[in-house]
C-alpha cells in the first residue's frame, strides 16, 4: 500500500483523545441524536432512507459536540443547544450531500456515496431538505443572532465550494488561495458550531469571539490534517484511500507545497498529473516521493499546528474547566491523527 | 408543430392582465431588482455569472410581487418587503438551479441551462449560495414568523422534489397524489410569498390566512396551467417546446386523466411513452390525440379555474383596493395563459 509515515516531532506520552467531550456531551448528543431521527423524518420514504445512510455513516458528529460544550461550558441548560447543534449536524450533512454530487464522488468512509446508490436527485433534493429542516430549527430556537451567524455560515460554505471549483486543477493555486477555500467551506461551520454556543448562553462579547476564533482555527487545522491523511498516515483506517486527493485531481496544501518548492521539471510532471489528469498510480508514487522530499506533508502539520495554537489561545483567557480542558484536547486530537 | 388549441368556453372581451399588478409595485421591484444584483454579487466570480444568467433570463417575477403587493395592501412602507420579496425570489432561483441538474434539462425559457454552461456543480453550488444568502436578508428583517413561514416552505418545497422523484415515470400516479406534489414544489412558495406580507405589515390572523389561501391557490392553478401549456398553447412563446414533460416522461394532470379514462390498450400505450421511455414524435403525437379524446387539457383548466376560484373567494372578505383588484386579476392572468 502507498502511503508515507509522518514522524510528528513533538509526539507526548499521552495521545490526546475525543473521549473527555463526548463524555461530557454524553447525555445532550442523545438528544441531538434523537432530533436527528425525528427531523429527518417525512412522509416521503426516500427523505429518511438518504439522510440515515449518510447520519448512520459513522462520523463522530464532533460540530454538534462542539455547539453542545460551548453552551454548557458557559452553564447552559435547556433545549436550544440540542437544536442549534442538530442543525449544525443537518448543514454538515446537507453539504456531503452536495459535495458527493459535485466530487462525483463513489465512497465516503469505505460505504458507497448516497448517489451511488439513490442518484444525484436524491441527493441534491435531500440535501436540500436537510437544509431547511436545520433553517426551520433554528426559527424554532427564535435567537436571530444565531440565526444570523448560521445564515451566514451557509453562504459563505457554498460560496468556497465555487472558489474551490474555480481554483480546481490550476496548479498556480497559493497557499493564500486554498487557505480561502478551507476558511470558507470547512472551518466557518467549525466556527459557527462553537459561537452559536454561547450566543444561547447568552454570555459576553468576548467569550463569544473567544469560541468563535476557537472553532475557526480548529476547523483549518483539520481540515489541513485531513489533506495529509489523504497521502499517508492512517487514511486506511478512516475508509479513505491513500490517493484519492491526487487521482481526483484536488489541490491540497502537500501539493501546493511540494509543486512550488520543486524544479521546473518537476512542475511539469504535477501539472501533468493535476491537471492533465495523469494520476494512476506510477504518478502517485512519484508524487508520494516529491511531496516526502519537500516536507510537503511534515509541513502541512506544521500549519495545522500554527492554527492549533491560535485555537489554544483564543480560549485561554476563559476560567478552567473540564469543559475548556476537553475542547482544548480536542485540537491536539485533530492534529494528531496522522500520527 | 405538434400542439393543441384549446378552446376556452368563458372568453372575456378583455384579456386578463399581470399590468395591474406591474404598475403597482414597479417602484418596490426596481429596488428588488437592485437588492439581487448586490446580493447575487460574489468575489468568486463564477457566483454573479451563474446567478445572473438565470435572473436575467426573463421571468415575470411574480412571486417576489406578490410579496410585495401583500405587504403593500395594508399600507406596509419600509424595507421588509423588499428584503423578503429578494428572498423569495432567490429561492425560487435556486430550486431552478437544482431543478435542471435533478431533470437534466438543457433549456430553460429558450436559453441554456446554467449547468449546460458551467456544469452540475456550479449549478448545485451556486443554488446553496443563493439559498444561504435568502435567508441571511430574512434574518435581517428580523421576523421570526416570516422566518418560520420561509424556512418551512424550503424544507416543503425539496419534500415536494424527492415526492415528485418517487412518483416519477409511475403511471398509476392518481390526482392526488400529483396535487400533494404541485402543492409542495410550487404552491408552497406562492403561498409563503403572499403570507409574509400581511405578516410584516402586522396585520391580522384573518387578512394572513387570506393571503397565504390567495397564494396557495394560486399557485396550484399556476402550475396546472403550466402542465397545460406544456402540450400546446402558448408554449413556444414561452420558450418551452411542445412536449418536453412527455419526453421527460413527466406525470402531469393531462397525462394522469387521459390514462384513467383511456381504455386498457391505451393505457399500455402511456405505460411504454412515459415509463418504458418511448416517447418520440409520432407517440407524442398518439399521445396529444389522446388527450384532446380524453378532455385531458380542458378538465386540468377547469381544474385550474377550480383552485382560482378558490383564490378570489380567499381574497373576498378584504377592502376592495387597487392592489386586490391586481391580485385578483392575476389569477384570470395564470389560467388565461393558456387561450
Amino acid at each position: 500500500m502507498l502511503g508515507v509515515v509522518i514522524p510528528l516531532e513533538d509526539s507526548k506520552n499521552k495521545q490526546a483523545s475525543v473521549k473527555p467531550l463526548v463524555d461530557l456531551t454524553k447525555a445532550d448528543m442523545e438528544r441531538v441524536n434523537q432530533l436527528i431521527l425525528s427531523k429527518a423524518g417525512s412522509d416521503v420514504q426516500m427523505i429518511p432512507e438518504v439522510a440515515n445512510h449518510l447520519i448512520s455513516s459513522g462520523g463522530k458528529r464532533l460540530r454538534p459536540m462542539l455547539t453542545l460544550a460551548s453552551a454548557s461550558m458557559f452553564g447552559f441548560t435547556g433545549d436550544a443547544h440540542v437544536k442549534l447543534a442538530t442543525s449544525v449536524e443537518f448543514m454538515h450533512t446537507a453539504t456531503l450531500l452536495h459535495d458527493d454530487v459535485v466530487d462525483e464522488s463513489d465512497l465516503r468512509r469505505g460505504k458507497s456515496t448516497a448517489r451511488m446508490i439513490w442518484g444525484n436527485q436524491a441527493s441534491v433534493l435531500v440535501g436540500d431538505f436537510l437544509l431547511g429542516q436545520a433553517f426551520r430549527m433554528m426559527v424554532d430556537v427564535g435567537s436571530l443572532e444565531a440565526l444570523d451567524v448560521l445564515s451566514t455560515a451557509a453562504s459563505v460554505i457554498a460560496e468556497g465550494e465555487v472558489l474551490q471549483l474555480s481554483v480546481a486543477k490550476n496548479m498556480e493555486t497559493t497557499e493564500d488561495d486554498y487557505l480561502s477555500v478551507i476558511r470558507a467551506k470547512t472551518a466557518a461551520l467549525f466556527a459557527a458550531a462553537a459561537e452559536v454556543g454561547p450566543i444561547v448562553a447568552k454570555t459576553d462579547k468576548a467569550s463569544r469571539n473567544a469560541l468563535k476564533s476557537y472553532g475557526m482555527n480548529l476547523g483549518l487545522a483539520f481540515q489541513l490534517v485531513d489533506d495529509v491523511l489523504d497521502y499517508g498516515g492512517k487514511a486506511a483506517d478512516l475508509g479513505k484511500n491513500v490517493g484519492d486527493d491526487f487521482r481526483e485531481g484536488k489541490i491540497t496544501l502537500p501539493v501546493i507545497l511540494s509543486y512550488r518548492r520543486g524544479t521546473a521539471d518537476e512542475r511539469s510532471f504535477w501539472r501533468e498529473a493535476i491537471e492533465g489528469g495523469k494520476s494512476d498510480d506510477h504518478n502517485l508514487e512519484k508524487a508520494l516521493g516529491l511531496i516526502t522530499r519537500y516536507g510537503g506533508l511534515s509541513d502541512t502539520i506544521a500549519r495545522a499546528q500554527h492554527y492549533g495554537t491560535i485555537a489554544r489561545d483564543a480560549l485561554a483567557p476563559l476560567p478552567q474547566s473540564p469543559w475548556k480542558a476537553a475542547l482544548l484536547e480536542v485540537i491536539d486530537f485533530c492534529i494528531e491523527r496522522v500520527s
